[in-house]
């Protein structure tokens, strides 16, 4: 399964394509979408729209994985990040791709085995666990990775159980 | 000049569309769009796409406006508007359409002459000035109205100056 993470932005847009099997993931390729700034934003959009269309047609993802949207700090920045977003949520629907949602903490829980992990040792189980040489750069770009393999790990291990899972066993409305 | 006055949103997403010559306003059609809810956010956000690029085509308006984006009250729900409008800014782009952008106080001054003014007034002096028999509902659509007329009242006061603006002889830099 091919899982396409992305960091979500306007200026920046980091993105991260992972193949996922048997609870293995594979670096296939990273880096960011960047629009210039004094342009309008609706240029920006589009150049957005343009490029997402582009990855999601040349890496054919399987699953799209965004971080679920929270905002305590800079509301304008958060704002602005909402409407890369949405142009973004868009191209993959267009493309017929499912959008999957993590929390930071989710991702920080998959990747570094603990929800509460900083950057940096999410940054570092990221590149142990794609076999880099180096920890991912730009930032943008890392966190995208980080949400790959927090999909990757989630959706596998539930095929990778010997149990099968029978809801009617479970249900207990 | 024809106008296309927006109030962005994912749930319902206001629009109006005014005529505007020698300071005076016509109007030409208002209503809303809107998309059910318990679907996901990609899809609702798919849908918005289409019906923003038949409307586009449909009334064909030289300018679209929007309002600035403020928010102080409710941040989830300015984090979803946020969403819908970058797919709105998008199709305009994507189909040529100038965008053009007043706060609400600007609004309320092209409308009712008074940047406070409450409301229920720039209601009223929206249907005085189309000349419409009641008060245009649902609040979306109301919105979207007083904005073309703001642009319509700001770009037309341009146009209808006895004054040919030189911009040589202001240029001050």
């Amino acid at each position: 399964m091919r899982i396409l993470g992305i960091d979500p932005g306007v200026a920046t847009i980091g993105f991260g394509v992972v193949d996922a099997e048997r609870g293995n993931q594979q670096l296939v390729r990273y880096g960011v979408i960047t629009t210039p700034a004094g342009i309008p934003l609706s240029s920006r959009l589009y150049q957005i729209s343009q490029d997402m269309s582009e990855l999601l047609r040349q890496f054919d993802p399987d699953e799209m994985v965004v971080e679920e949207l929270f905002f305590t700090k800079n509301i304008t920045t958060g704002i602005a990040v909402a409407h890369g977003r949405g142009v973004i949520l868009l191209e993959a629907e267009r493309l017929g791709v499912p959008v999957y949602e993590y929390t930071p903490m989710q991702v920080k829980q998959a990747v570094a085995g603990y929800g509460k992990a900083d950057k940096r040792q999410v940054m570092l189980m990221t590149q142990r666990l794609l076999k880099m040489k180096e920890i991912p750069r730009p930032d943008d770009a890392a966190d995208a990775l980080a949400l790959a393999i927090c999909h990757a790990r989630s959706a596998t291990s539930l095929l990778n159980t010997d149990r099968v899972f029978d809801p009617k066993k479970y249900d207990t409305r």
